[in-house]
């Protein structure tokens, strides 16, 4: 089965501590779009200007990834800016330029509409609804989001979350939407909101999985240096969303799901070590492979005897 | 084997949100003691003033610990008050009382000296020496400490480190002592100050253990509602220590330890459940057990097909 990614597609520039590079290949459903490419076929839905460089193109193309819902419009790409300090988690965002994201509407070619895994990278929730009118009933629906949206349209959130089988979101972002700071407590709330499954991030503390009477604690890689954080969630929600669509067979299980954020954490730990999304160039199964059995096991303990 | 305990035994005075008790069971070595108890047979090092409730020793000579090396002084017991907030995850010191811990000196019962098992429950670091001073050659010793420690007696904690098999301290105190914002390297850095072995907590993010060529993540306790934070660590360190001492035969190994710092977290999170260690009152070991199956069931997930 393959899935539909929808979200932002961008050309960054990221400075750290030690480095800055310009120019980069960014957005969330560029992170999203490679991070599902690896288990299944992707289809991508965005938008860039014509000033997008064809070795992105070319990057995504090898990556097998569908680009008939790319839409190429006259004017410049959409681009942002950001810096991070020495604990690389927290980041200033220094520039924004939404150029020709502004009026972006994701209009999907038609033999998109029944595609059955779809991942609503982060764009606005308007948009990620927009993007579901326009499909018939997708087996599973996915949805990351941000805080600028719980702040300025929470609304819309809301009206999307009833839609969606899943919500991925970071612990800052789901402590906002609920007003609990228990993220135990955050978890279950959001289910009630609509999504049966519920995967809140927690960067370097990795990540907890709800659904129903299920309850997951992922462990993140152990990563001694991390050169660029942009785009891992992006990634994460890529592998969770790949692997779901390329394990489907029937209903989707939460231990399906478990190995799903596994795969995602995997993908995400990876990205990380180097800029954009450079890491993923190089990357192959059997380096997924082997870093998800490294999860397995410095998670792993005895039952007991 | 058993395991001797030193470390602060007082009263303490704990506000939340929405609670306020007076007077409860208090200090490191409580904590550490009784969290012990559940494994094996614990020895007791510790000061108390003369108005020490008569009610507190008999909970402790219920656990069977050894009071032979609890000394009673002419005076007020050591106390403590202080108040969580909303988070609970911060907390503010409201007032410390040294009283008889003022002039402490950890002075061992003779009987004391050729325990196997060792916890150095959070006191000074010159104290936690002082107490090695009276003993054979342990077979493993392990330290718990603070910030204050790390900001007004670096150099003895240094000192006492070289001394130690295992030291566990919290996050924000691992990248205090090292200077490193990164766990990982920060665990790194403090095995090579001399414990073969560091467990990191992380509050409700779980801890992560470090050997040679060896790292394990354990995730917390999903709980939904904690009353009093007051203590988790302690109880942690002394179910870590208890286990150890209760499954002593050869070297202590990594594998020992994976399960002795998920039974210091199983034992941790039944803590907070109540104020000071009511909870542990009622708790037995299969309690203890069942959350031990939790913590397998909510990590696990399945190996690669």
């Amino acid at each position: 089965m393959s899935v539909l990614v929808v979200g932002s597609i961008g050309l960054d520039t990221v400075k750290t501590p030690l480095d800055e590079k310009a120019d980069l290949l960014g957005g969330s459903a560029s992170y999203a779009a490679v991070g599902a490419s690896f288990f299944t076929d992707v289809k991508l839905v965005g938008v860039v200007g014509d000033d997008f460089p064809q070795d992105h193109v070319d990057y995504f193309k090898q990556r097998k990834i569908d680009l008939e819902g790319l839409q190429v419009e006259q004017g410049k790409t959409f681009r942002w800016s950001g810096e991070y300090h020495w604990d690389m988690n927290t980041r200033t965002t220094l520039s924004t330029e939404l150029n020709v994201f502004e009026h972006f509407t994701p209009t999907l070619p038609a033999a998109y509409g029944n595609t059955q895994y779809v991942l609503l990278a982060n764009i606005a929730p308007k948009l990620q609804s927009h993007v579901l009118d326009q499909m018939q009933r997708p087996k599973f629906i996915i949805a990351d989001t941000m805080n600028l949206w719980i702040e300025i349209a929470k609304e819309d959130l809301l009206a999307l979350l009833k839609r969606v089988d899943m919500l991925i979101l970071n612990d800052s972002e789901a402590r906002e939407l609920t007003g609990q700071t228990s993220l135990i407590k955050a978890g279950s709330l959001i289910r009630k909101m609509g999504p049966a499954y519920v995967a809140i991030k927690k960067g370097e503390h990795g990540c907890l999985l709800f659904g129903e009477n299920h309850f997951f604690s992922c462990a993140a890689y152990p990563l001694e240096d991390i050169h660029d954080p942009t785009g891992a969630g992006d990634t994460f929600a890529g592998g969770v969303a790949g692997y779901l669509a390329s394990r489907s067979t029937g209903e989707v299980t939460f231990d399906q799901l478990r190995k799903a954020v596994v795969y995602g954490s995997v993908l995400a730990s990876y990205n990380v070590e180097e800029f954009s999304l450079e890491r993923m160039r190089s990357l192959n199964m059997t380096d997924v492979e082997d870093r998800y059995q490294m999860f397995k096991i410095m998670s792993h303990f005895e039952v007991l005897e």
